[in-house]
């Protein structure tokens, strides 16, 4: 029975990297969850026990706060550039590496309506994520670059139906004309390799990503969660050219019309119950086929 | 062994209510986590089952919707008064209520910059809270009316310091002019019973002490997380003549210098590693003295 | 308007405390979650930011930790006491001692059906948790210790029911003769003070306290939730002696028959969904009353 | 930009059934957080919001519990292959179904040291996991089997070093000879689909599986947790034919020493701090390479 290690990576995890700029009286943070991942010439460290290729992930961990501190981490995604390219070119055994970060949004503080130059709190469960994927087999440097958000959950009171599905004998559901829609939505998405070679402003394109993603799910009249997400993803690959696949994952949050006229109070569909469990799970990968895919990019 | 059931209370907790306003194309929502307590003549049902005097939490559960339909939560403070109020007046074995509510944010998303309708973003992981306690043991009709936060997560950059420690044999601390200071603060304080039975503006309230507690920890030059919280409470009650009693807790959320000169990188000061455990943990409890406790509120 | 420090208290919070003892081929492990706090002479610090009296929690970090290597931390009870005692007795602004500890459990890993000597395994999410309460106002010493379990999580198939209740205009909940019952049990009691000074075997007494409450859960026929709880209680009590008060906090966590009898399948009420939220609380607490209540142990 | 929709799936996630068996005294309980995801001809749903060939995610929950109640789940494996099939083969636009299970432990309660009838208590935080995928594109049909644990959580306080590893200019670590070695492993194997395709006893071949993964982590000297993956998942395959391929996925515990020494307390490495973030985070797949690979059952 020839039994083989097929596949392996290792990296530190979850290190909380908090960067501050003091250089003026107006300092600025970015609060960081770095998560790196190495691949390469590891094999003896399972096989054997041989650790002599193996950069330590103590290691790995030094040199993400090190970078952060000489890089400055002016934007998430060129410091996961530059940490992602730093293990694969020197580190020799390294042939890939993975950089994730998940960045935490703070809003200054307003102290009589004046923002504060150096306290501010923290805005939102919603979290902004980049990952750089660079890999060098044989020469062949392949670079990509994804940005994304996690917990962005929106609702809508109106404007949301579902009718007309599929009706077997486990369909119970009726019909709805007019319900609450809801969800708490993860986005990632791919930006094509020549515009992360070229360099652009990565800030505003995440802006403009999400700005597309709100604006669909807030205008579109919903025939399906599906139909939402993929206009959501259509509109965002319009709206920004650098972006040429979007992945979609989003929890149908369901609210349940609590039936109130039971007990002598006017029932307007104005009162639901926020259900946990279980929830449609719905996901959508829109693509701008111009582009090669690159499954690499998202493993 | 004379064994007795020295005290007991129960209710239903985590009540899911959501409630939308759409009497008009502009809809408004509120989203709440609501429990009920209820105390009163239960002892049979723990001593001998009998169940005669139990409302069900079901029943709870469906008045607390209920409720919200009715009273259409204009406020959250008012809407569980209330909702206090119905169970010790209706439902005769109930001698006291605590109704205890979690309010969770949103914010209109916006589309071309323009706010939507009937369309929300979550905003922020910071929950508002009330709470209302309502008793009536013997005629004598008690209110008192809580209002709080949760997770109001606060970062500074510069402007604490913490030296002159008392020093023991454990005590490996350096001291320190310049450090980082975070908290993700709970505060509840109490309106005074008089200011509850005449009304007043719960919002804005609720806004004023807000605002005095971020003010304080951003512009009070920190000798210490003890220092802050005081003058967080001080100010509040302060500002605020209705509350006149407020109760902080504050884990010191570490932020620990990186050595990066180790590594060659110039050491500004400027990287941390925001740790997890273990934790400070610092309580105040402020109060106007001119006014009596109620520990009975906070039981 | 007289504002003031009406109360206040510091700490650390969640230390990470894994003690082994390998003086024998056989090792052992005690596995904590260790919260100091203290209150004391710490005014100064709040409200002038003078830390002369104030003990840094990074120092209490530190003691924690050399008590668990000094004491051995043979038991939980022992070592929380000690370690409380040391803050009253050997720092002076100190005047009571708060020290809440976790334990979690593991079993050795068995291999080839024999236990392993050094390895083990994490065995359950059920926490065991310990408190020592000592404080020395004026020269007068008060010890308390209080055991507890958190997470111990109940179910049964049968032997529930829920009747016989209080009905209002909010109800609609049927009756019920046979019905699932489940709780995730939050239990804590005091130990009598001469019981402590006079010491007793406290891992028998946490196991004959656990194995009441198992056994009254799992033979009582339930008439309610309270019921059930009052039993749980009282058993303990008088099986474990030393035992004078204990608290039982217990979520009704709902399991609610799914209607599978539409679908053409036989329904013999075997299939349930377990909800989340909301659920019902209840709350209970058993004294033996010719003991003194302690409401300072349990601030 | 020709905009397409790449890929796309559905279902409903975390139906959470619980399945009693009480056809005798002695009753049988089997606690399951089911998820449900289908594949197929839905793109007209996402394009054109035109739901004709969209099962509900409702149906799907529906489903879930009718095949627990006519299936009985005898097997967690069973279950899943049955309502995976079920989707295939009896609604008409799904191509390929995908069925996720977590299956969460009880033991009986003991009463006097007897096991009870109908009385559990949940054992362990370690969750049994199971998944099927069921496919029929054209006519061939495709079922894949995968079992798995999560949460299994590993302790040895002795008998792991390390050492000998690629130092570069951010390493620090110093080397050991003796370390803690912890984790909380995640395990996904697959089985052979002629062994799924002619019947086994997939809760032997579980319990052997993770016997070998617990036996390897306690007694392999470990030069490294990569090391001790691959033995763990070489065993296990070794052990249990039926299983071809195994994913194995381990968070590095760190336990870190404290140095009590300074305290004037013994060090005798038996006191550790147990890290939350970061951590490690290894990852190996052992395979069997007689046997094809099979990335779509991973998906």
């Amino acid at each position: 029975m020839p039994i083989v290690l097929a596949d392996h990576r290792y990296g530190k995890a979850e290190n909380r990297v908090v960067r501050f700029r003091r250089d003026t009286a107006r300092h600025e943070v970015v609060d960081l969850n770095v998560t790196t991942t190495l691949r390469g010439d590891f094999a003896d460290a399972y096989l054997h026990g041989d650790q002599s290729k193996v950069l330590p992930t103590d290691s790995q961990k030094n040199t993400a706060f090190a970078y952060a501190a000489a890089d400055g981490a002016t934007t998430v995604e060129g410091y996961a550039l530059a940490l992602a390219r730093h293990f694969v070119d020197d580190v020799a055994p390294v042939s890939a590496a993975r950089v994730d970060v998940e960045a935490y949004p703070w809003t200054r503080a307003r102290v009589g309506g004046v923002e504060h130059d150096h306290t501010w709190v923290r805005s939102g469960a919603e979290v902004r994520t980049a990952a750089a994927v660079v890999s060098d087999e044989g020469g062949a440097r392949v670079v990509h670059l994804l940005a994304g958000l996690e917990d962005l959950t929106l609702l809508k009171s109106t404007g949301s139906q579902f009718r007309g599905f599929l009706v077997d004998e486990y369909t119970t559901l009726p019909e709805t004309d007019d319900r609450v829609l809801a969800t708490s939505l993860e986005a990632t998405w791919r930006y094509a390799p020549a515009a992360v070679a070229a360099g652009f402003d990565v800030d505003a394109a995440h802006a403009a990503v999400r700005e597309a993603l709100v604006e669909q799910f807030a205008t579109l009249h919903s025939l399906a969660l599906q139909q939402t997400l993929w206009h959501m993803g259509r509109c965002a690959l319009e709206r920004v050219p650098e972006a040429v696949e979007i992945r979609l994952t989003a929890p149908n949050k369901h609210h349940v019309g609590y039936d109130v006229a039971r007990f002598g109070v006017p029932d307007r569909g104005e009162v639901f119950h926020a259900d946990d469990r279980p929830y449609g799970l719905i996901r959508a990968v829109v693509a701008d086929d111009e582009f090669p895919a690159a499954p690499e990019a998202w493993a």
